[in-house]
């Protein structure tokens, strides 16, 4: 309140915190410096507040975009000193602390700042393979989600249309790279459609026929989870049809097929829905503050911050999130990023309060993980306790319907999934994208 | 069933009835022939079948896409003598009694029929002036209304991040050209998202400041309406800040601004965003058709067709819905294409069991008029009665969702509608597509 070293009205006076990102981490440093005397901008190229965990379900229908994505600025609308700006966040200058920022009309915005808190996420990483993302979309923005939604619809469409076996097969082929929980999840719900929700709208096409297989590289689905867990799952997948390839990689790629390699030998499958659900490549902002600041980042590009989420050698700048690897290497989950961004932000309050001890470490609380594999069922494993099936599932549902923000999208979404139970079999947004025949030979290019 | 003049299987020898178009008209040919000896193939170019009257609403954030328009095979998904296809209508050759469409993957798809209803339905009209179509777009289809989803909240984040008085005020200027049902509808959901919903959310704009006019080349808003109505609904508009301007058109239009020409004169309004709500136009279908069968059209491109929806000269076809005139000129809405195509599926399945009578001719049932004026507001005018304010919202309310397709969309719908009341003060659907700093900027020019 009392700093004058700057001139201008009396607001201006007060530490200015710049937050880049609006996912888990960003909003939570938003929300613990509520009621600190700083002034908060927080720095979004999209308009919306993603919850990532449940954007598979956009994809396969479920789900309208809305209520997984309410406007970020609606989300802190109560934080009454946080300003939400909608820019894209270029470069930082470390020696000025300006933070420069393009905005959709009015160029470079200069943002100053007295702390900086980064939190910028994480994309696909196609393992040396970027040409494999015009094949194998993934799923980290709502437009990722829209576009899969699209193309996996549509693949109904041309199977019903098309006049030989051969290419009638490969409409209706659908390959899911990595059995990681996202893996698994979409495969579920790959399973379901087929089995469960389309065969009824169909004449030409049994929609039961359709081939669903989930690769992994590695000798487990769910690896972070219990092998009981792990093994249970296996189990329920292939109970509803789905292939199970482990120690199987991708290995070649193009728009008609995947070919792998596992213990079998060399396979090149057929199939025009190849999904990317293997590796994250932290946000291209990490690299540039690891080369600003000589900071190393680790396979995926995250940056090494400090214990309390400092970047080393920059002065009041933290990092959170998917972008960073701690010390005692957290998974990138929400939870992380969430419990992160809360540590940061009273931090920074602390401080601008005038205490310059040395903070404790952030430590991480597992909460557990989840996953549902289809409909009704799912995994959990809370701190060593194990739960399966419909139990789970109901757990499951409880903990991200309580995550989403604002009442109005919790029921929405209980909603949308009572209408997706089986005695109902229909998923409410089944919208193809653009209209009619461009749109969905065009996804497969365009993803 | 006994109709021997074709080989092939059995089934392939009842008459082939294809339907071009699944919007209102369409759909209910197909339900009317669900029960009859007939195969029938509908075509479009979308996968969803589209509730038009509530795109407003998707426009404006309270409902998501997929609420009003669900997947088309699903909807006819019970009648198991239609079969649906995704291609879109190229030509159909009357002689050879062949449609034929393109689809996305396999090329041109040739349809024979014995029946053939075509209801593809209109599209908008700039009245000479195509190039205005990028600056200001209408709402016809799923992506026009998301793509205008986008420019209208897009234009708040703007403003918000606009250094110059002038560009802030531009960006908080939108004009509706068009005071019928769908001008007043949308413009009546601006005054409430500018006084209501945004306020809130923003930190250097007052969002209650932005300009909303209303334009019309007529005398009067809602003109089919009774004048009481008329008053009625100008005064509430009014009383929300709108600024109505009648006898007023639109005379030149840019990305800037508009021009417009009125009693006082001629004014240049700068506004980013113009929403085009003024004229309608039949589907180039009905220009094929005339020209095929030197069938007259109107000014507005519609197809002159006889008493009983048939096209003259030419066998077993017959137009229905917004693409088409009847000798007593009725209104492009939704209620008429709804009983024509009852009718026309009606009149075939007589006519596929032998009966050769002339049909008489089709006779239009008005259950009466309604229109929203922002929230829990509306006008009604059944069979002469007129319905004012919350009353008529309910009723308003009532009916639409009454004619929603599925149990599904309509508590969907009500639950949304819940959530855009006054003390809730949100849209839960904000979305703007694509992300960040490009779409905005490229919603005028793309739309």
């Amino acid at each position: 309140m009392h700093n004058s070293a700057l001139g201008g009205p009396e607001k201006s006076r007060r530490p200015k915190v710049v937050v880049v990102g609006g996912g888990f981490g960003g909003v939570r440093v938003a929300k613990a410096l509520a009621r600190a005397e700083v002034d908060v901008t927080l720095v979004d190229r999209a308009n919306h507040h993603l919850f990532q965990p449940l954007l598979y379900q956009v994809a396969t229908g479920t789900l309208p975009p809305g209520l997984i994505a309410p406007a970020l600025r609606r989300v802190v609308r109560k934080e009454r000193n946080t300003r939400t700006v909608l820019a894209e966040v270029h470069d930082i200058d470390l020696e000025r602390k300006v933070v420069r920022a393009a905005t959709p009309t009015e160029g470079i915005l200069e943002l100053p700042y007295d702390y900086l808190v980064v939190a910028g996420g994480a994309t696909h990483a196609y393992f040396g393979h970027p040409q494999w993302s015009q094949f194998a979309p993934g799923m980290k923005t709502i437009d990722d989600a829209r576009m899969l939604r699209s193309h996996i619809l549509g693949a109904y469409e041309l199977a019903e249309l098309a006049t030989d076996d051969a290419e009638r097969e490969a409409h209706l082929t659908f390959v899911v790279v990595g059995a990681g929980p996202t893996g698994v999840e979409i495969t579920g719900q790959l399973a379901e459609l087929a089995r469960h929700v389309l065969p009824e709208d169909y004449r030409s096409i049994d929609t039961r026929q359709a081939r669903i297989i989930l690769l992994d590289a590695g000798p487990s689905v769910l690896s972070p989870f219990a092998p009981k867990l792990q093994a249970y799952t296996r189990r329920r997948l292939e109970e509803m049809g789905v292939e199970v390839r482990l120690n199987t990689a991708a290995t070649d790629m193009d728009h008609e097929s995947i070919t792998v390699k596992g213990e079998t030998g060399q396979d090149r499958i057929v199939a025009r829905t190849k999904i990317w659900a293997a590796g994250v490549q932290a946000s291209p902002l990490a690299a540039m503050l690891a080369e600003a600041t000589g900071t190393p980042t680790d396979r995926a590009g995250r940056l090494a911050v400090g214990p309390d989420c400092s970047l080393p050698g920059a002065e009041g700048v933290y990092a959170i999130g998917d972008m960073v690897t701690t010390p005692d290497r957290l998974p990138g989950v929400a939870q992380v990023a969430m419990q992160q961004g809360t540590y940061v932000g009273k931090l920074i309050a602390d401080r601008v309060q005038g205490d310059t001890r040395t903070p404790s470490p952030f430590r991480y609380v597992d909460k557990g993980s989840m996953a549902t594999i289809g409909a009704r069922q799912a995994v959990a494993d809370v701190r060593g306790v194990t739960i399966t099936g419909y139990l789970a599932y109901l757990l499951w549902c409880s903990v991200h319907v309580m995550f989403l923000v604002g009442w109005g999208n919790r029921l929405g979404t209980l909603y949308d999934w009572v209408r997706s139970l089986r005695h109902a079999r229909n998923r409410g947004h089944r919208l193809i994208n653009l209209t009619g025949a461009k749109a969905i030979e065009m996804a497969p290019q365009a993803a």
